[in-house]
């Protein structure tokens, strides 16, 4: 199958479904045979990526090579790994991989400088803060990250590991307290930066699009439009 | 990865999209970690099911089994097939494949024997009505299979063929009242019998999730109990 792309997931795997989904949705298909071919790997027994880089717990990066190696067996022509935090060992996964990875935080900045707002918010896990994944790129870019202080970031690792044990509601309703005290701070958008994030504000995100930019729709749209290019029918 | 599941998807997508979420919400899990491991093929290029039964189309086994055999390569211990017309081939299948394969029709018959109910409403495609996948099973098991005569039938593979090009609300709307009409004819229970059709009546199986056996549900379950078996917390 011309164009497969691989799908290293199950961190976590609402966060998985999130993105398979917007791969079917947001694709514009008239039939089966049109959606974009995915081959996806959910396996959940990564290591926590947050807990190996902030509290000396076991490395994900072998098991994550591992299941990097399985997609590209079953035939898969690019990745794309639907996890911020994650994203720290980028390099190595490339350098493990044969195909193309496409990163995360390189599409879902493109999509915040289009946007052309100097004041960006960011809702991310404590160790994509504390690595800096995405506030060195905003500030790369001349723009100012607006970030949550140490007890409200607290609140969104509460809610993030919430969604990962099936408690939506609660973690929604901390989640959407912290999006307004970023745009009370000053944000003008909001980077969910973390593929949970996109899940427990899914409600809010549909009322205002314009407000946030969400990681893994960007992923997607990079997903489909390299697809589009493998196939000959874009540039 | 032990107790890795397979999945043989992308007919069509969305079905498989819904049946990857409910693999995670049907699973009570406290972490990532604790979720179905899940390696899934959503390669949606296979030749239309319906239109290779009834049309002398292009026969959708070769790819099947190629992209069966990817999962297995991948490590799959077991297989799930989110397609109920694609369960012709289910014998063919299991011959080209080294692990076990769970039938939908099997899960789906047993929870519909569990109902105790008389009368069996059935909602599926051209292909599983004429192929009589279902009412064989039905009728085998000494219940009453209540179908939709031709012109409903139309309705109802109009409904499928617009939800796989992502018209959601009107295949929703049509789809609705061929379940009202298969109420009025006697039907105690109905069997949603074509994956996207649990996707379509979404709504209404959320208000109403006694009248219905959702055959995508009824494969995740008997999936989660392999599963469970597998690992060893049930016997």
């Amino acid at each position: 199958m011309k164009g497969l792309i691989g799908v290293l997931g199950g961190m976590g795997p609402a966060a998985t479904v999130d993105l398979f989904n917007k791969f079917v949705t947001f694709n514009h298909a008239n039939k089966d045979q049109e959606h974009i071919p995915l081959i996806i790997s959910s396996i959940p027994d990564i290591p926590d990526r947050t807990e190996a880089l902030l509290n000396h717990g076991v490395s994900p990066l072998p098991l994550m090579e591992d299941y990097l190696q399985r997609l590209e067996v079953a035939g898969a022509e690019c990745i794309v790994i639907p996890c911020n935090t994650a994203h720290f060992w980028f390099d190595e996964l490339k350098k493990s991989c044969h195909v193309e990875i496409l990163s995360i935080i390189e599409a879902t900045m493109n999509e915040v400088i289009s946007t052309q707002k100097n004041k960006i918010g960011l809702l991310a896990t404590d160790a994509t803060m504390h690595m800096g994944l995405y506030q060195q790129s905003i500030e790369d870019q001349g723009l100012i990250c607006i970030k949550p202080d140490n007890e409200n970031q607290k609140m969104i690792m509460k809610s993030i590991y919430l969604l990962k044990s099936g408690e939506f509601s609660l973690a929604e309703d901390i989640m959407k307290k912290q999006a307004d005290i970023l745009f009370s701070n000053g944000a003008e958008i909001i980077v969910l930066g973390c593929t949970e994030v996109p899940v427990i504000l899914s409600n809010e995100v549909k009322s205002h699009p314009d407000k946030y930019i969400d990681s893994t729709g960007a992923l997607v749209r990079a997903g489909i439009n390299w697809y589009k290019k493998r196939i000959g029918k874009i540039n």
